[in-house]
């Protein structure tokens, strides 16, 4: 059976301030079958940083989060700023203000969505090899992020432990091996 | 710097139906920085399934998502339902009625977050191999989903493309893949 596409046929506000925006949208399925509400997250699109080291060290930053409820080790990154049109010198930005680390260069791996189902938002993936500490970190009121930089091999074997927990990160780390030539087929 | 773990100190909700529980959380990080709200969100566990046919074909779902406003290729799977104790049965239950196909074993990959951030659910991963088609697909009222069997070497080729464009499926993929020794190191 081919799927027919959607069509939208309602979209409010439910709640928004500067952090979130839930939106009821209603959806009339291929189908005919009516949704609504069906549910929308408005969030800015978010950059993922792979930054290998000459050594073959992965950087990686260690901070607390909510919903985990301990500390988590994760890629570098953050989100696009409104105006920034380039995600890869978003990449670099975040990048550079998270760790200290610099690179000669950035480049974009893949662009994919975390939640295609409810969210329109986009997550980038950028590549940056040859990745040294050039500078101390510079972070937000209030942030506290380690930076940890752990040998390819033991992030590879950990994988499967959860030594990573996001599920996007983990794709983004992957994706970026293969592009990388560190990881076959 | 270790950063230290940060203290809860408010949550109140802000939206709840049956689709979706949006609280405002109030942290006091370790740093002594106040974030009020810290918006979560309370969606239910998530299984997706690496399936391969005997012939390495990748058993994947194609329908519209709202998000991306066209189709997507995606990963068989969907929600645990309240009191599925196990997610490796819920899996076999989504990816049996979502396809149609049926496999003699599945077994979990990883149990990773799809945003630890902002939501505390779980996105389990789990592998099938030898899956065959048994039966037909039982979809709920409204839903329309095309089942396509590409060779996985396809599917990796096109993965930077983004030919499966939601990053937790490909995070899943390619750790699956490499649990079954196709992918290495």
């Amino acid at each position: 059976m081919t799927p027919r596409p959607w069509r939208r046929t309602g979209n409010r506000t439910v709640h928004r301030d500067r952090w979130v925006h839930l939106r009821a949208e209603a959806w009339e399925t291929g189908a005919g079958a009516v949704l609504d509400p069906w549910y929308m997250l408005d969030w800015p699109d978010v950059v993922n940083v792979v930054a290998l080291t000459p050594e073959d060290g992965l950087v990686l930053v260690r901070q607390f989060r909510p919903g985990l409820g301990r500390m988590a080790l994760e890629l570098p990154g953050g989100i696009v700023e409104p105006g920034e049109a380039d995600p890869v010198a978003a990449a670099r930005r975040e990048f550079t203000e998270e760790t200290g680390y610099d690179a000669p260069a950035f480049r974009l791996v893949a662009t994919l969505r975390n939640d295609p189902a409810h969210a329109g938002n986009r997550v980038h993936v950028v590549l940056a090899e040859g990745a040294v500490p050039t500078a101390a970190q510079r972070l937000d009121h209030g942030e506290e992020i380690a930076v940890e930089v752990l040998p390819l091999a033991t992030i590879l074997a950990g994988l499967a432990e959860g030594l990573i927990g996001n599920a996007n990160h983990v794709g983004g780390l992957l994706l970026a091996l293969r592009e990388s030539g560190r990881m076959g087929p």
